[in-house]
C-alpha cells in the first residue's frame, strides 16, 4: 500500500480515471470514502475537472421504487449514450446490509458497461444521514466524465433533504396508496422537489396523487420565473414513462441554466461543502480524546446547572480564537 | 415590549413558570423562539432548575397515529398526576401550517388542564428538522416542573433523527400496513429506538409487524447490559395499550438511570447543544452578509476548479483563528 501513497500515483489514477478506466474511478472513491492519509491530495488532483455532471437526487418514503426507477433510468440515459453514474446510499443499520441489498442485483444489468459507475455507498452514523463521503464522491465521479450523477437514497430520514441539498434536480418518487395529501405535505417532500414522479402509475389512485399533488404544488408560492416542478408518471418495472422523466430532467436541467439558477446552486454546494469539512475539523477539535476536551467540561457545567448552553458556546468560541 | 427587556422581568417570568403559571411558560418559549434579545438572559435564568424532566420523543412515518398516541399519553400521564409538556414540530411546508393542524384539535381535551403545556412549533427552515429552538423550549418546560415532556413529530425527515438525539427515551410508532420489515430497516428506524408502539393493533397484520420488528431486533449487536427495546401494542384511538406504553416508559427511565446512561445522554445533549450553538455563531460569521464574507469567495474558487473544498475549509479555519 505504501507505494501509492504518493503524488505521481495519485494524478496517476485520477488521468486514468478521467479516460473512463473504472478501477481508477473505484480506487479514487475508495480513497475519499476510508479518509485516506491521500484524502486531500486526491481532492485537490480532481479539482480542475469537476463542475460539469448533472446531479440527480432521488428520493421518497419506503416501497415506492426507488432502486427499479434508478435502474429504469440508468438504462434511458445510456441509451442516449450518457455516462451515468450512480451512488446508492443505505441509511445506517446495526445490522449487516448484505440481506437488504437484494433490490441492487436489478442494477447487475448495467454491471459490465463501462460507461456506469454504481457504487453503493454506507450511511454516515447509527443516526443515518449521507456519507460524509458523498459530496466527495460525487467530485469524483464528475472528474470522471458522467454527464449524469444519480443520488438514490433507500429510506427515509436525514439523507432525503440532505439529497436536496447537494443535487440540481431532486427527483421525489411517489406512489399509490402510500399516504394521502396531506400526510405528503407533512413530510415536507413538497418543497425540495423540482421534478415529482408517480411510480406504480398502473395502480389504482394513481390519478388521484396527481391531483392532490398538482393541488398542493399551486398552493405554493413561487417568484416569477421559477421553476415549476413538473409530475410525471412511471411504471419503472416495465420502463413506462421513464423516457419522460429523462426529458423532464433535460427540461428543469435547461431552466437551471438560463435561469443562472445551476451556478447559484453550484456556488451553495461549494458552501456547504466547505463549511461541512471547516465545521467537521472544529467538532474534532472540540471533542479530542486525547486533548483537553474543553466541550466536555463545559457541558458537565451545563447539565449541573451552573451554566447555560448560550454561555457554553461562548467559551468554546473563545478558546478557538485564543 | 421594552419593558419587558429587563432582567427583573425574566427572573419573574422564570419563578412563575416555576409555580406552574401556563402564560409565563407560553412568554418564555416564545421568547426563545423568536430568539428575543433576551434569549442568552432567559436561558441562564432556566439553568439552575434544567434536567429534571424525562423527555420523550415520539416518531413514525406519517399515518401511524402519532398525535392520537401523543393525545392518548398526555391523557394517561395526567392520570398519575404528572405534569406534562408536549412540543409538537411541524415540519416546514410552503404553505400556510393552518389547514394541516387539524389532528392537533384533539388536544383541545388538555386546553384547560393547567398542568399540560401544549406547544406547536415551526420547523427550522425550508428542508425540514426541528426549530433550533427546540432544545431551549425544552429547557423552558424542564425549568417549569414538566415530569414528562413528550416531542412529537408528524411527518418523516430530518426531525426524526434530531428527536432521538434529544430524547432520553425515544419512541418509534409503526402501523400494521405500512410497510414491511425491510422497509422499516432501510428506514434506519430501527436504531433509534428504545420503545416500538405498533399503534392500530386492531387492524391485520398488527402480530406480523410485531413478528418481523422482533426478529429483526434481535439481529442486532447490543453490549451486554443495554436496554432492550419493548415492543408495545396499542389502539390508542380507544386508549388501549397506552398504560402498558406508559410502564414501558418508567421502565426505560429507570434503567437509564441505574445504569449510568441517563448521565451519559444528558452530558451528550448539553455537548450537542453547546457545539451546535457554537457552530450557528460560526456559520453567521462565515455568511456574513455585510461582512467581507470570506465563505463566498472560496466556494466561487471551488466551483470554478481553482481550489477544492479542503483547501478552502483549511483557509477558512486560519481566517478564524487570525
Amino acid at each position: 500500500m505504501s507505494s501509492r501513497r504518493s503524488t505521481g500515483n495519485v494524478s496517476e489514477l485520477v488521468e486514468k480515471a478521467r479516460t473512463g478506466d473504472a478501477r481508477s474511478v473505484a480506487r479514487l472513491i475508495s480513497l475519499v470514502e476510508d479518509a485516506s492519509p491521500l484524502l486531500r491530495e486526491v481532492m485537490a488532483g480532481l479539482a480542475p475537472y469537476a463542475g460539469k455532471a448533472h446531479v440527480v437526487g432521488l428520493t421518497g418514503s419506503p416501497g415506492v421504487g426507488k432502486s427499479t426507477s434508478t435502474a429504469a433510468l440508468v438504462k434511458a440515459l445510456r441509451d442516449q449514450d450518457m455516462r451515468v453514474g450512480v451512488l446508492a446510499v443505505d441509511p445506517s443499520s446495526p445490522f449487516s446490509g448484505g440481506a437488504l441489498l437484494g433490490d441492487r442485483v436489478r442494477m447487475q444489468d448495467h454491471a459490465l458497461d463501462k460507461d456506469v459507475y454504481i457504487r453503493s455507498m454506507a450511511s454516515r452514523g447509527h443516526l443515518g444521514g449521507l456519507s460524509w463521503a458523498t459530496p466527495q464522491a460525487l467530485r469524483v465521479l464528475d472528474a470522471a466524465g458522467c454527464d449524469v450523477i444519480l443520488i438514490e437514497t433507500v429510506g427515509v430520514g436525514q439523507s432525503e433533504v440532505e439529497i436536496a441539498a447537494m443535487a440540481d434536480t431532486t427527483m421525489v418518487l411517489l406512489a399509490p396508496g402510500m399516504g394521502d395529501g396531506i400526510q405528503a405535505a407533512k413530510a415536507g417532500i413538497l418543497e425540495i422537489g423540482d421534478l415529482y414522479v408517480i411510480n406504480k402509475a398502473d395502480r389504482d389512485g394513481a390519478d388521484q396523487v396527481r391531483r392532490e399533488l398538482r393541488g398542493m404544488l399551486a398552493l405554493a408560492d413561487r417568484p416569477e420565473g421559477a421553476w415549476r416542478p413538473e409530475i410525471v408518471k412511471t411504471v419503472a418495472s416495465k420502463a413506462e414513462g421513464v423516457d419522460d422523466v429523462v426529458a423532464a430532467i433535460e427540461r428543469h436541467r435547461e431552466h437551471l441554466e438560463s435561469s443562472g439558477e445551476l451556478d447559484r446552486r453550484r456556488l451553495r454546494r461549494a458552501r456547504d461543502e466547505i463549511e461541512a469539512i471547516a465545521v467537521t475539523a472544529l467538532r474534532e477539535q472540540w471533542r479530542g480524546v486525547h486533548e483537553n476536551a474543553a466541550l466536555d467540561e463545559l457541558a458537565a457545567e451545563v447539565v449541573a446547572g451552573d451554566s447555560d448552553p448560550y454561555a457554553a458556546a461562548d467559551l468554546l468560541l473563545e478558546s478557538l480564537e485564543a
